[in-house]
């Protein structure tokens, strides 16, 4: 293949590490100049391509491409925003290609979790259909771990060191208070219907008395009686109790605790508040003092402590990305594959896009303990080597340096507009 | 003064440093020797002086000591238990003067924020009034920074560091996502009258389109239209709004926003969850989607991203507690005074008791804008300082290591009991 411009689009919720994956790529394109011309980034998302809003990577020093290694949020923009079917949604893949056609891109990098995968995939067939010349890549991202085939997913070794380390920490507190003051802490995290957050914050426990004492999964749903009778006998043994929760805990009815009504573009229920429901039902029915916190979009931005396994493998993912892209390999994503947990190994594999599209990887049952309460060790061996190591960014006048781009427009070729 | 033992107490919400300042009390105690036999912790604060549950921690190895410069909590427990006052509360003095008799203890070292400088200060008054020899000196301690006389608080430097980062991370998260998701992000930090926490939030802010836009402080009354109107001309400017709440946010007609109507004992009203009403707010006018977090005890116990700056001062007057004590002088407290802000240099001064006692300080008007909803650059110029330098602790299994102490008891000497 000739020389071609790359596409590269973030998607969905951003992470602690999914600019680490961008540096990977564009650092990687620069080493293949005989292959790729400018790595042209999409505003917003895929959204950018069908605006024909690109962002020109080449603009940037190396110096700011490199400091994407250790800043959070996602450097472009990016959005939820899925794309249709190929039949009623013709109008915006002929768009997408038509855009790739004006700005001679021949590559397609798509960051982000299932449903990017999906896209991904839909994108690649269509191009193909249209026997337009598109190399598509996928690449994993996703705080929620919910990516099938990869052993893990980039970005949420982040978060799992993040809340560990939050519910150890504030386990430390509670307990020196816990004679006269509060008795039951509760942390709300993220992860809608994969518990794979929530277990991680199992890995701050590392003596029966430690925090958290329970853990509430989406998996398992929530069984008011016996949660509290849990929290009274770890206050009785303990002197007080601290809980993880999941933002996505379903009643024995299945319904989400704490759905607000509202719905984001994909048709996902917006969640939030399942802490302090709790912490109302420990006060009524224990008489408890409790005190609550909600992690929200801290858990997933903090990259002042990102776990260095996680920000390697969001820089492997993003390297071979387009390796295989530059190798003419199509519709593919990068995955992470272990060969062992003690002493870890692991390797960038390769999947095919359609078998990773629209399906969620759900916590096996036995990584859960049987009274539905915590982690097993099984579960403690796959994550434990996923927090391992620190990757500290700089810091300026006290605070970690992160980096803005210029992020300067390409100019538009086309006459046509594109109403999202 | 002959050879004495001394008594330490751990009062009040603890910090990511308050055990920094533990460190620095037992590690000097050793190096005077001649002068002070054992330290005895009290077990859940001044509670184990009354119940003559003592902490023995001369059988801690230093190691274990100097590990507890990096740990966050109270490592001997700490209580929020409020003495008398002399008259109505002789039979709680007396009660303290007869296990610091029995057990020998000639120094009381109290470490807190301004109710445990108010009880230092009544236990120094009534010991001399009884003509029993103790030297009672105050250690500082708050997140809350609104102690009087220092020029800030031991713990209150780490709480900002963590915040002022929090709200940066989620701002690059927010602003990334804002064209099809999230516009408001509200984060709600401590502070019940003060709002310092509130302002360090500011100081992530670091250019006029940065995260946090604005900030709603305890000291200025809440708004609802001026905010709103702030609220969509961010929007409008940036695309986003990251707001910091204090939990101690009040009406116009100066009632708490989130008061839950628990008390604690202290008398203080228990508040939380005033983020998810702002938010409902701003979804009820403006039809924007939020999101919010509440730190809650995260941001107190979060000795992973500890200022360095905190931490040293935080030792600094635990070992100058312990120097004015084997000099024989009592009734006082440790203060940081602060010599220049560029470049920063301090030094520890020595303050009364009485003086420091039952005050708090608010943040000075003109430290916020005008509007009201930020910090000054006169506010900017006092707060940096205070978050310089990172001071992480080790690291085991990806997690920070903790240490928890064997805290052996003191066997008991007196056959009388009392009752809390």
């Amino acid at each position: 293949m000739a020389r071609k411009n790359a596409f590269y689009a973030q998607s969905g919720g951003v992470t602690a590490t999914i600019n680490t994956t961008a540096c990977a790529v564009i650092e990687t394109a620069r080493k293949h100049r005989n292959r790729i011309g400018k790595v042209y980034a999409g505003k917003d998302g895929i959204i950018g391509a069908l605006t024909e809003d690109l962002i020109d990577t080449s603009r940037e020093p190396a110096t700011a491409i490199r400091a994407l290694r250790h800043t959070p949020g996602g450097a472009f923009g990016s959005c939820r925003y899925k794309l249709k079917g190929l039949d009623e949604g013709r109008a915006q893949y002929e768009r997408l290609i038509e855009v790739f056609k004006a700005h001679d891109i021949g590559y397609f990098f798509y960051n982000g979790g299932n449903d990017s995968a999906d896209t991904s995939h839909k994108v690649s067939q269509f191009a193909q259909a249209l026997g337009y010349p598109l190399v598509c890549v996928g690449i994993p991202k996703t705080v929620d771990n919910d990516l099938a085939l990869t052993d893990c997913c980039p970005g949420f070794g982040s978060v799992a060191k993040y809340v560990a380390t939050s519910i150890r920490e504030a386990g430390y507190d509670v307990a020196s208070m816990a004679r006269t003051s509060t008795r039951v802490f509760i942390l709300e995290v993220m992860g809608r219907h994969a518990g794979w957050i929530t277990a991680a914050c199992g890995l701050a426990q590392d003596g029966p008395g430690e925090a958290p004492h329970i853990l509430l999964f989406p998996e398992i749903l929530f069984d008011e009686e016996s949660f509290l009778a849990r929290v009274s006998e770890t206050i009785a043994k303990f002197g007080y109790c601290a809980v993880a929760v999941s933002e996505g805990l379903r009643r024995l009815d299945g319904k989400f605790l704490s759905e607000s009504g509202l719905r984001d573009a994909f048709g996902h229920a917006q969640l939030g508040g399942v802490a302090p429901l709790i912490a109302q039902l420990v006060q009524d029915r224990l008489k408890q003092k409790y005190h609550w916190a909600v992690a929200d979009y801290l858990q997933r931005s903090a990259r002042h402590i990102a776990s260095k396994t996680d920000a390697l493998q969001s820089y492997a993912v993003g390297k071979a990305a387009v390796e295989l892209a530059v190798k003419g390999v199509s519709g593919v994503m990068p995955i992470i594959v272990r060969k062992s947990s003690k002493p870890y190994r692991w390797a960038i594999g390769v999947a095919n896009l359609k078998d990773i599209a629209n399906k969620e990887k759900m916590m096996p049952r036995d990584f859960v303990t049987e009274d539905g309460f915590h982690i097993t060790a099984k579960c403690r061996q796959y994550l434990e080597p996923l927090v391992q190591g620190e990757d500290y960014p700089p810091y300026r006048n006290g605070l970690p340096a992160y980096v803005k781009l210029k992020n300067a427009p390409v100019r538009k070729k086309l006459s046509t507009t594109f109403k999202i």
